[in-house]
């Protein structure tokens, strides 16, 4: 991750897309340093990668799309995480913690992703933002083209087909307002810290004193790779998480005593969303973050239950039984259900589970 | 963390040490952007902070000494792990991955980290080295004075009160040689993984996948702050945990299969090291990490149970049983040992369990 490239290869492989001599890299920057990136989409390195011809081992021409996958249009739940995000990010700005112009997103993959980032954009009282990022998806390519957004700088691409052969029609209308750059510069620290980047990705679960599982269903079943989140909440100017409060048709809590897994840790993650709230946790001694992550983020049909875990756990400076910490997650293997006497059919509507 | 400093204070209290106009700040530096630090000696921004008089409401003179704790000389334990960290530095200045000239060191505070400098300091085969760090302990300013170490670069002193005269009696000394700075500096993620440092800090537990406890006892009791370990074992080149296999005289392993509190994520965590070994993680799945943690760092007396846990565990992407993962901090709890069948008198002698 340290190395500068193609000069230190022995031997190189190049690929070309679409045929025509026209390439999805828009800037492909070899590193200098210091990194003298203070805007999403300043420029830096060359346009090009120098490589010795010699080293050129074949040159393997491809239109093969990638075949990215398409998201469902937002839910309900996404739609309330996303007005849950925006209301917060007016506030901060009404407070001075967070400029008049806004900062830069970085935007995790998938669906609530994409329906934040579709809701700020479409805010009124959320200027237009730039996107430092990882990966770009659909949704962002049609909020530059609107002008809803003003650019973004990624890594990589994962496009549909469909949006893919947009992007190839249109491409002079991109170049100008998107940068794709290497990992080593989409993801380094000091330039999220440096842009103040607001980090926004998404949780499997989340604990009560914060820590996030990004990656491991039950603690041994891997849904997805880290991708670059763990870059970005530790070294953002803010490090939100955000899921449904339920899933499985409410059987499973997102909110649970201890993840079965944890990927970000209480000492990076500041905001915790789900459909139900949001839970500001700067500032909070544990025992008030966990009051709060069950009052503002749990559904309600679990907040009892975990309200009970916590006066029940031995003092400490953080309160955890090791005897019941995971009595959710084995019920949820034993049978199918987290609280398994809990029926889902007889709760109010305002507190309607969710299908996810 | 992210403002300039007192210029935006409506109120300044100001505090001088030592009376004479001696001042333990070396160069108080505000943070100009971007951070040109190239080196730990590196000097930013100016010798001297602005403040508008109008702003100051009191001068405290103070020679109040900061009372710091003296650290044990080095144990068998941590001069078993400051080898072994040596023998791993020297055999990776060997493949090429860290450069002949080497790289700056973080330390944490404490005396496993203590011994490891003091260690590496003293190594035949290790250059005289700089430290960029947070916090310089008393034998960091023995190492600048006898040469065996060039330099150190931090944000805060925890000096006993001999050193601390010592520093006072010799400040000319150390003046080019020791630079404080804002936390934000010394911290900066930018500036960890520009220099390139190799994070060394110790941990209270680490788990078979690599993750590590620092702060947490049982998952509850606080024993430590998590300090900085978090802004550098994400933005180093290289993060190694340490910590002995045993405490309690045996009755605990550090090596268990589970984090009772997690801090850093196996997805950071690529060293770890005790008095039996060191494990390097990089490149590995998580059931060879698994195996390696118990083979190389476990206590031969945990070693048995540990392997049993993993191969009993269901399969997964991660091997986890949430049943039984935190039976031995159960055991503890309730027998006062983590496995309360281990006879630690038989131990044959080359397995003796260390006294910590």
């Amino acid at each position: 991750m340290r190395g500068e490239g193609g000069d230190r290869a022995e031997r190189v492989p190049l690929a070309t897309t679409a045929g025509d001599g026209r390439y999805p890299c828009f800037a492909a920057a070899a590193a200098p340093r210091p990194l003298s990136i203070h805007d999403p989409l300043d420029r830096i390195g060359r346009t090009y990668a120098e490589v010795d011809p010699a080293k050129v081992i074949g040159v393997v021409h491809t239109n093969e799309p990638d075949g990215g996958r398409a998201f469902a249009a937002p839910d309900e739940a996404s739609r309330r995480i996303a007005e849950h995000v925006a209301e917060f990010f007016v506030q901060e700005m009404r407070s001075g913690r967070i400029p008049p112009e806004f900062l830069p997103l970085q935007s995790g993959v998938g669906n609530i992703c994409n329906a934040v980032l579709s809701g700020l954009a479409s805010h009124k009282e959320i200027p237009r933002f730039k996107v430092y990022t990882e990966v770009l998806q659909d949704a962002m390519f049609d909020l530059v083209a609107s002008g809803e957004a003003s650019g973004a700088s990624s890594t990589a691409l994962t496009l549909t087909d469909k949006k893919l052969t947009f992007l190839y029609e249109n491409f002079g209308d991109f170049t100008d307002r998107i940068v794709l750059r290497p990992q080593e510069i989409s993801n380094n620290p000091g330039i999220a810290r440096q842009l103040g980047v607001i980090a926004t990705n998404t949780a499997i679960e989340v604990d009560l004193y914060g820590h996030v599982n990004s990656t491991h269903i039950l603690g041994t079943q891997i849904v997805n790779g880290l991708g670059g989140s763990g870059d970005f909440e530790r070294n953002a100017f803010l490090a939100m998480f955000m899921c449904p409060s339920t899933t499985k048709g409410g059987r499973i809590s997102t909110i649970v005593p201890m993840c079965s897994h944890i990927d970000h840790s209480e000492h990076s993650v500041q905001v915790v969303v789900t459909e139900q709230g949001l839970a500001d946790l700067r500032g909070l001694g544990p025992t008030a973050r966990a009051r709060r992550i069950i009052d503002n983020c749990a559904h309600p049909a679990y907040r009892d239950a975990l309200h009970r875990y916590l006066e029940g756990a031995p003092m400490g400076h953080i309160r955890h039984d090791l005897r019941r910490c995971f009595a959710m997650h084995l019920n949820y293997l034993e049978h199918g259900a987290m609280l398994p006497d809990l029926n889902l059919s007889a709760l109010e509507p305002q507190h309607a589970v969710l299908k996810t």
